[in-house]
């Protein structure tokens, strides 16, 4: 094993730190188009889903830590090692467990996956609970699904929250992001999904909706649910049925027992 | 309509303010054993319930707020009004509303709903995330179950987080704290509900187990999952069938799964 070279950040300046603090504090890519993650169970998702860790951080406290990675790679992870002050200061959980990383993301391409057969889609017109959406991404690979779709006023897939709630399966669905409502349905179109829209009290009932060929769920904002555009254009308008006085699910519970009775119908894939 | 009858509390040290400030900070009922909640939806959840509102608090910059709430009770309701400064200062939500009540839940009677004829109980053993708890008791009340067991280590349904996950539910289901799960499965035992362990990997698939009569779910923490002693104490460990690479679902996520595939084999009730 080659031995551990880590580079001290003593500047909370460095460019590096930069990347880090404006990627993790704004849930977005660095310009080199990394993506930046916070904790030990992120980065051994990455390291396991086979991504590329472009820089590996730890604060001083948890430099320890460093060596299972390091260990884990051979040597071949370029780590550094910061104050625990700057390391708060970056980080976006309350209680940091000191480990952070920047890892190239490769995901699978997004035609390939619409064109599987039977592909299950889940499109997103305006989730904004970063939680939310990290959670449908983890229940979308779960039950087989081959992408999501984020429409209009939709959070950010690499949202600290949204990698966090996916407990790495961002790192290995096809997501694409800043889609129109009507590019949307024109991939549907293209790829023959059949879209389902979810709405509470539409007809019929989701179990009794053939889900069994290629499928496209369309789930609405939080409040106040799908855009009229998106209800209009749906094959089919559906409903989870609930109990009063409950009148709707969360997003992420939606989206996560739609997937579910899809992969019910198909007799599950494990 | 009798005219409203505000008061403005202008000392943050208020005993009225304290009992927010310590409800909404601690996650835990008043001395008097009120909830308090924030948000207008959850004012008007509890309203809708026919809870008890024993305060209801605003923001100045909230007050007109009050008028709907003080119409729709024809006056009935305590009003009080603080500064902006005061409340965010004993607010929990990062972007307060300005609106907050200390509301008396009366739940139905645990032993009621156990009682009834295929009754659904939730066992939670452990779950730590606030956000979890309250999505699980939404997915109770959608899917007609009748109570939420709460074992060792679990996070209280008061947290702030909490009660707003649930979404109002909180208010109209029965959930039983502190309870040991001996204490749990006597219960179980008592009104013959079939015990029904969630593990990962574990065998059979839950579509598979019957879940037409009385049923328990148990659920365990979210890193760990459930202790060995509930695993051996159940009458059947079950899994939901996942994809490689997904090991597990999220304690919320597997909750409103055996939920939704209990009313779905019930042929669901609305």
């Amino acid at each position: 094993m080659k031995p551990a070279a880590r580079t001290v950040l003593s500047s909370p300046r460095h460019p590096l730190l930069q990347q880090f603090r404006r990627a993790l504090g704004r849930g977005e890519l660095t310009p080199e188009g990394c993506c930046a993650v916070e904790g030990v169970h992120l980065v051994e998702e990455a390291l396991r889903s086979r991504l590329e860790v472009v820089a590996l951080l730890a604060a001083r406290s948890a430099e320890k830590r460093l060596e299972n990675f390091e260990a884990a790679t051979n040597g071949g992870l370029r780590s550094y090692v910061t104050s625990d002050r700057i390391f708060r200061s970056l980080a976006q959980t309350e209680t940091p467990q000191g480990i952070a990383a920047l890892v190239r993301l490769s995901p699978p391409r997004l035609e390939e996956q619409l064109a599987r057969p039977k592909a299950v889609a889940v499109a997103l017109l305006g989730v904004q609970d970063p939680g939310n959406l990290g959670t449908i991404l983890r229940a979308l690979e779960a039950f087989g699904g081959a992408a999501c779709l984020l429409g209009p006023k939709t959070v950010s897939p690499f949202n600290s929250k949204a990698v966090r709630a996916s407990a790495g399966s961002l790192f290995r669905v096809s997501v694409a992001r800043n889609l129109t409502t009507e590019k949307i349905f024109s991939l549907c179109r293209q790829y023959r999904l059949h879209t389902v829209a979810l709405a509470p009290g539409a007809t019929p009932p989701l179990s009794t909706v053939d889900l069994r060929g290629p499928v496209a769920f369309f789930i609405g904002q939080e409040g106040s649910g799908l855009p009229p555009e998106a209800l209009a254009q749906a094959a089919v308008v559906a409903r989870i049925p609930l109990a009063a006085p409950v009148e709707s699910l969360n997003a992420a519970m939606a989206a996560s027992l739609a997937l579910y009775e899809t992969a019910r119908q198909r007799g599950f894939r494990e």
